[in-house]
């Protein structure tokens, strides 16, 4: 049995693997959102009223943030805290925090 | 030959039908998106570096994104306009801001 | 005694004035980011814990928002739907969607 | 001479101080966003047109993004991997990711 942070390569692979320790949950989640986009498209194709429509377009977003945050999470206890760890930090905390500005306001 | 506003029904109706007037377009970014995010799947199924997933997340926002705000426009344009045109701005205007605020930092 | 739409010049004109219909509560909140904006840089002068400083500068967004919003709304419902009543909205809603993709996510 | 890290307490800390790095970059940044928040009740004041506040509410909050984003960065590498090296990151991670969360969309 390993933890997590086990199965997190280093940035400075070429070919890094990470297995994400809430894997089949997130899965789960992507599963469940691609279904709401394609409600939002059947919705479309209906002629629905577009408030409606942005309502259900803004629950799929809040549902793809609570994704990007999990993995941001994960990243963070995993890779980035293995890296630091390794006296390797400034690197990973570089690409993490690019990784949060794409996420940030 | 109609314009996008005459199939705008005002937001007083009960069963409130709009066709949208760039429906061709969304639909197709929406199936576009659906196949992103079933891509992401994939990607966390493959143990894909954390980082990559997160950068395809984002790219999936963007794209929610400027659906959500093409919805927005054209509902401005069409739905409310005709309210206030029709002197029933107060209400769809309130409606919108709604949405906005949902789309909101 | 006018409604709040009376002062809402038409965009098209090159000295554009308008009484915002908050404008004390608007004055009255920007005070009070203002003296925010001035506690976080006390806080930071003051060697103030990170995540506490990250905290406050996270509420300054917040009224930001609120401000920004409320300027949003009082501007549909004034200056936008006097344009569309004028047959100008057109120009007006393409101004608006701009202010509203600048706030938007 | 000492580096950043070292000015960094440990969150379990009572009294937690922290000298930021870039402290005097972000004293004359905070400076000049107060400036740009009295410019803009000044604008309103004036009964400036919405869009032109509008336009500047947007650009502070740009800068306080910028100001947010550069502690967070600081104290991901000060205060986080200090805890992450001491064999106490996972209580920092879990406060950093609630700060992040804060900032996110």
């Amino acid at each position: 049995m390993t933890s997590p942070e086990a199965h997190c390569a280093l940035p400075q692979d070429d070919q890094r693997h990470v297995v994400q320790p809430h894997k089949q949950a997130l899965l789960k989640r992507l599963n469940r959102i691609e279904g709401q986009v394609r409600g939002v498209a059947q919705m479309i194709q209906n002629d629905r009223y577009c408030v409606d429509v942005l309502t259900q377009v803004a629950a799929i977003q809040s549902a793809l943030d609570a994704v990007g945050l999990q993995l941001l999470e994960d990243h963070t206890r995993g890779c980035v805290a293995n890296a630091v760890s390794a006296k390797k930090g400034e690197q990973a905390i570089t690409e993490l925090m690019a990784a949060v500005r794409r996420f940030a306001r």
